[in-house]
């Protein structure tokens, strides 16, 4: 099935996949118009003979009423890998004119997690209906992997895989696999049991296929294998893989029984995501993208934060209120305020982004904080000492005023200072409170970096030109 | 080996391990203690018996005075894995003071791609003695490699892989993996190839696992495998393992023919670090973590980008500037204008980031743009209402004047307008001609904003409040 999926789908694609695109625009048009012409053969042809992750990608191209409409005219055809591929908003809208029974049957066909993270991203209302439509034995998985908190082992894992006990030879294994029905569609390595079925060795299967029939798996298998406990979080279970290159991993429950296995391909999605989620979060956006969100959804998911820097605006405000009567007198203070606290900011912005990220990935941690917040203040002052030369020049020449030029440089360099602390230090102290230094980090900033930017500079104004 | 690395490793450190962490804080500090006193007994029982991605952190860990004595006194027994996990500055830390012979020996050892990242990684000028310590087989290789350009398929492949004939049984393939001593140290597919050695199709080693040992390669490969060409993109490649869930891909010359590998554990890397580039880039910091480079090359990697910033400020200034008089005549201008300035900014970075993200996992692209960009238009719209009301009322009571609200209140709405307008047009721009979004995109948006943003404010309170 497989097979001739990735063969139909690279005569049409090649080229396109060579360039490193599933689908062309132009494809997506020539399906537009044969959803409007309603020429469900061309349909049926083309688009189920792409790559189940290419249809995937073709639903989330479209727009709301093509894909409905798409959708059920190819439901009984698409494949499992499709609507497990789809994003959430995406998926809703290709499963809402599905029949019944067709659903429930490809749920009940598909890998545990899969399944289980389709029931998850449906509409609430639909989910009891649709669980019952499934058969009862893998309801029972599904349900089971549902209960499970979002986000970990539990439902990353898939409920199959391959489990043998120590004295076995890679002889009796090869038999055991070319026979038994029960074996996942895919696995890389051999789990070995204990009688009490807790993993205490895995044998990858290249090691397998280079060891002779009679070997005993015992003298080939790595002891001690990296356990993936149930509940942990997909973050640690990333930072495993990663870190120890592997490619499948066995899960235990808390009496360190084997329950399940997770893949490579379920933690490349996991480190794509979270690095991406870090990045949204800096930028306000709740975590995940909105890219398939109504307009107005994705308003109200982003009005939070910038309601939050409103309040920092206003703070800034207040801030420049104090020095009223000074910028009536000299209103040449007003025009080069900006800069001073813009400067801070993308100081700030550029330590920050550097420490969020260092401690997702480790990199920054209890061992080397100090170091890193040390080297953090002197980056800034270091830049802080250049662009004070820079913009006190500027500031002087501009307005013809020394005066002016010396409180803008003394502003900036001790902007830039606040900046490389603060920068450094609220992603640390967040992290070591155990609050995600990605969310607030940079609204904390900038209300630092505008309001020291601003006090600093009308300040030292007021002190040193207004008499 | 491998095995009894693992092995200890796991009992040493088995608790943190779970929590996620290979090393803690504590043993960090045992180690400096113990380099200080010369301990050499305990360094290496403690440091080599952890996984060689562990030591890598440590080195990473410690500063550079330790980093070059631990590593002076362990180089004859740290693992060629631990060099190849090192970051770039880190690495040659390491190596300044390891004997000539030592290095050579290991690099001739690794798999290429990990060779070459550590020529690369190494001072020019210590590049070509360090060649000529190689044996002449694999330093042929690594010279190879080295005229890839970076990140490409040519960098990122080993050269050592499995390739038969299409009419080879199963059972000879095992007995040839058995018997032959020129097999990858991992492989997780057989590559199918023709007589010109041109790849026709991949067997995964789970379906060599489960086929019958008479059955011949052509009726269960793969057909039409997706090939990597040689001088494809590193971000494409990612691309490709993680559309299609691959495991390892043949890579392929200009002729088609098979030249190399590319195993899943490169490309969790590679998906690993453009994330992070995006993200680092879009706050302008190179591309690269400087974590690791001192304080004055860090300062020194960020200046451009806050000398680019300046420019920006200093247009803002410019833009203010046109309105002395203005404000001359009513300072509350100058206390509320950066309220609409940040507030587009702010705005403008949400869309910005979606659409920049969106662009590298492809979710945007020429079939979607115009969509994007009108929800994103109407986005800014509904929350420019939204804001607008709340400031406009805002500014009305604070300083007791309605006019006042009504032209903040304008002046927001018009440029949280802009800020969604631009957010999405200036990275799709980019990328249509070619430009990395992520790198000026945010510069780019900034200046529209504050400038935007000043001269909405400014000029309407010109023509609505001054007479």
């Amino acid at each position: 099935m497989k097979n001739s999926f990735e063969n139909k789908f690279n005569e049409n694609n090649k080229k396109e996949v060579v360039l490193g695109f599933g689908i062309s625009r132009d494809f997506v048009n020539e399906v537009r118009e044969n959803i409007n012409s309603l020429d469900i053969k061309f349909l049926k042809d083309k688009v189920l003979s792409l790559h189940p992750a290419d249809i995937a990608d073709l639903f989330e191209m479209l727009g709301e009423e093509h894909r409905r409409s798409l959708a059920s005219h190819l439901q009984d055809g698409l494949p499992a890998e499709t609507l497990a591929s789809l994003d959430e908003q995406v998926l809703n809208d290709v499963i809402e004119n599905y029949k019944p029974g067709v659903l429930g049957d490809l749920l009940g066909k598909m890998d545990t997690d899969d399944a289980a993270y389709i029931i998850d991203s449906i509409e609430v209302e639909r989910r009891d209906p649709l669980l019952k439509q499934i058969k009862s034995e893998p309801r029972k998985l599904i349900v089971q992997a549902l209960e499970f908190p979002e986000m970990t082992a539990g439902r990353l894992m898939q409920r199959d895989y391959v489990a043998v006990p120590r004295y076995w030879t890679v002889g009796q294994v090869i038999d055991y696999l070319r026979g038994s029905a029960k074996v996942p569609d895919k696995f890389y390595s051999i789990f070995v049991v204990d009688p009490r079925h807790s993993p205490v060795g895995t044998v990858p299967l290249y090691t397998m296929m280079r060891s002779k029939r009679d070997i005993v798996l015992e003298k080939i298998m790595t002891d001690d294998p990296i356990l993936v406990p149930v509940n942990m979080d997909q973050e640690d279970i990333a930072y495993l893989f990663e870190q120890y290159d592997l490619t499948s991993a066995p899960v235990v429950n808390s009496q360190n029984r084997l329950i399940g296995m997770i893949t490579v391909d379920d933690v490349v999605e996991v480190i794509q995501e979270e690095a991406e989620e870090d990045m949204l979060k800096l930028a306000g956006v709740s975590g995940d993208t909105d890219l398939y969100l109504a307009a107005w959804q994705t308003a109200r998911g982003r009005f939070p934060w910038l309601f939050v820097n409103l309040f920092t605006a206003v703070l800034a405000s207040i801030t420049i209120g104090i020095f009223e009567g000074t910028i009536k007198q000299i209103v040449a203070l007003a025009i080069l305020m900006p800069i001073v606290a813009s400067m801070g900011g993308n100081a700030g912005t550029q330590t920050l982004t550097v420490a969020v990220r260092a401690l997702a990935t480790r990199e920054l941690n209890a061992s080397n904080a100090l170091n890193v917040f040390g080297k953090e203040i002197l980056v800034g002052v270091y830049n802080g000492v250049i662009f004070a030369v820079i913009v006190g020049l500027l500031a002087a020449f501009w307005f013809g005023e020394r005066g002016l030029g010396i409180v803008i440089a003394l502003a900036m360099l001790f902007n830039l200072f606040v900046a490389g602390l603060f920068g450094a230090a609220i992603p640390i102290l967040l992290h070591r409170f155990k609050v995600d230094p990605a969310v607030g980090a940079s609204v904390l900033l900038t209300t630092v970096t505008d309001v020291v930017g601003f006090f600093a500079f009308l300040g030292l104004a007021y002190i040193m030109l207004v008499n």
